[in-house]
C-alpha cells in the first residue's frame, strides 16, 4: 500500500470521495453500462466511491474491483453491504502486477487512478494484457489545470495551485485529463475517443454549488492544507484568505468551472 | 471607431475572424435560429464573421447588424454580397447609444463583443432597452483563462499569457466567459442560462487541429506579437519558442482545450 496517496486515507477523505462520486455520477457514469454476464475489472477502486455507480449501472455484470490498499478495500466492502450491492468481488492487487490471466475481462474501468501512478502507460499496458481481444477500456480523469472561477483572487489561485504542487511533490500528475489521448494511444489501444465532461456552476445550480464547489473542490483543496503550509508552499494567512475567497465563487455572483475527461478505447 | 480594438483591423485579422467563425459555427450557432419575420439586432457585427452564420440559420428573420467601425461595416457588406445573403441591413451605431426606439427588437445577438467594452453591464442594459418585453438575448464569449494544452511549456504559457495581458492593457476582459451569468443577472435579465461550449482537440480531430489550434488560436496569439514584444511583456526569443511550442499541441501527441460560453436570457 502506498502511504503517500495525495488525498490521504482518512475517514473524512473517504466521505469526500463518496460525496464527490454522488454529485458527479450523472455527469461521468450515466453512459457506462455493461451487459449481463460481462466480466468487468475496476482497477484502483479505493473506498468504493465509483464502484457503487459502476455496479448500479451494470447490475447484471460481474465486477471485480481491485486496489492496492487493504484498508480501502475493507471500507469498500462495507459500503457495498450498506448499499445492498452484490455483484462486486473485491481483491487486493497491484495494477502493475495483476493476478489475472491474459484476456480475462470484457471491460476495464479505471477512474481517478492514473493520475496517482508513476507509470501510467505501463499501467494501461498491464490492463490491456488482461483485457480480451476487442475488449474495451473506460478511463476517467480530472485535470486540475482546467479549473477557473469568478471572482478570481491571487490568494484563491495560490491555494488552488498548492493542490497541484502537492500532487506533483508526490509524483502524481494533476494535469492527467489532457493526456488521456496520447497515453491511451501510446499504450497501444485503438479507437481512442476522449469526451470532455464539463462542470460549470453558477448560482442557478444550487445542487452543484453545494455538492461540487463546497463538498468536492474546496474539501479537496483543504485536504492538502497541512502539507502545503508544512512544506512552505503558502503562508497560513494566504491559505486562509485563499479558502475564504474560494467560498466567494459559491456566492450568487460567483461561477466555477472544472473539466473531467472520459476516454474509451478498444484493445 | 475605437482605434485600440485588441485584434486590430487588418485584412489578415478579417480573414482570421471569418476562418474562426467557419470552424466554430457548428459549435456556437447551431441552436440559434429565429422565426420568420423576427426583428433581430446583431450588436457589434464587426467584419460580419458571425453575421453570415446568424443570417443563414434564420433566413426568414430581418436582421439589423450594427457596429461602431465604418470600415468593418464596409467589409461586412461586401462579405454578405459575396455570400449571397440578403436579409441583413447594416448600420453604424454605438452599442451604448443605440439609434432605435425602446422595445424594437424580438431578439438581440451579441458575439465576442462584451469582452471589448469598458462597461459590459451598461451595454447589456442598453441592449435590453431596445428589446421587446419577453424578447430574448443571446450572448457568446470566450474565456482566455479556460485554455490549456499538452505539452505545456513555460514559453507557450508565456506567449498565451501575453494575449491576456495585451487585452487587459486595452481595458478589455479576456476572462469574460465566466462572468456572463453575473453580468446578465446584474443587467436585469431573467431566466439566464449559461451553456459552456467546449473545444477539445486531439489528433483524431484533424479539422480542428488545423481550423482551431492553427488558424484560430495561434493566429490570434500571433496578432499581439508586436504589442507584446514592444511593451516588454516578453522577449523575442521567448516569443518565438512559445509560438513554436504552441505548434507542438497540434502534433499527434498534443491536445488543446478552450471553452466558450453561450448565454441566453429574457427581458
Amino acid at each position: 500500500m502506498r502511504e503517500d496517496y495525495v488525498h490521504g486515507y482518512s475517514e473524512r477523505e473517504a466521505i469526500r470521495l463518496v460525496d464527490q462520486a454522488e454529485t458527479l455520477s450523472p455527469l461521468l457514469h450515466y453512459d457506462t453500462s455493461f451487459p449481463e454476464g460481462s466480466l468487468v475489472l475496476e482497477a484502483g477502486c479505493g473506498v468504493g466511491a465509483q464502484t457503487i455507480h459502476l455496479a448500479r449501472n451494470s447490475p447484471q455484470a460481474e465486477i471485480t474491483s481491485v486496489d492496492i490498499s487493504k484498508p480501502s478495500l475493507t471500507h469498500a466492502k462495507a459500503l457495498m453491504g450498506r448499499e445492498g450491492i452484490s455483484n462486486v468481488q473485491f481483491q487486493t492487487a497491484d495494477i502493475m502486477e495483476l493476478p489475472f490471466a491474459d484476456e480475462t475481462f470484457d471491460h476495464v474501468f479505471i477512474c481517478f487512478v492514473l493520475e496517482h501512478l508513476p507509470d501510467p502507460v505501463g499501467a494501461l499496458k498491464s490492463l490491456k494484457r488482461v483485457l480480451k481481444s476487442e475488449g474495451s477500456i473506460t478511463v476517467i480523469e480530472g485535470d486540475h489545470g482546467s479549473c477557473y472561477f469568478h471572482p478570481e483572487t491571487k490568494e484563491a489561485i495560490n491555494a488552488w495551485q498548492c493542490m497541484i504542487k502537492a500532487q506533483k511533490e508526490l509524483n502524481c500528475n494533476p494535469l492527467m485529463g489532457r493526456e488521456l489521448y496520447p497515453l491511451l494511444s501510446e499504450a497501444g489501444f485503438k479507437e481512442v475517443k476522449i469526451d470532455p465532461r464539463v462542470v460549470y456552476v453558477d448560482s442557478s445550480k444550487g445542487e452543484l454549488v453545494d455538492g461540487f464547489i463546497k463538498k468536492t473542490i474546496i474539501a479537496m483543496v483543504e485536504g492538502v492544507k497541512d502539507q502545503a503550509i508544512g512544506s512552505g508552499l503558502i503562508t497560513p494567512e494566504t491559505w486562509d484568505k485563499g479558502i475564504q475567497d474560494l467560498h466567494m465563487t459559491a456566492e450568487p455572483s460567483g461561477t466555477f468551472f472544472y473539466n473531467f475527461f472520459k476516454g474509451t478505447a478498444k484493445k
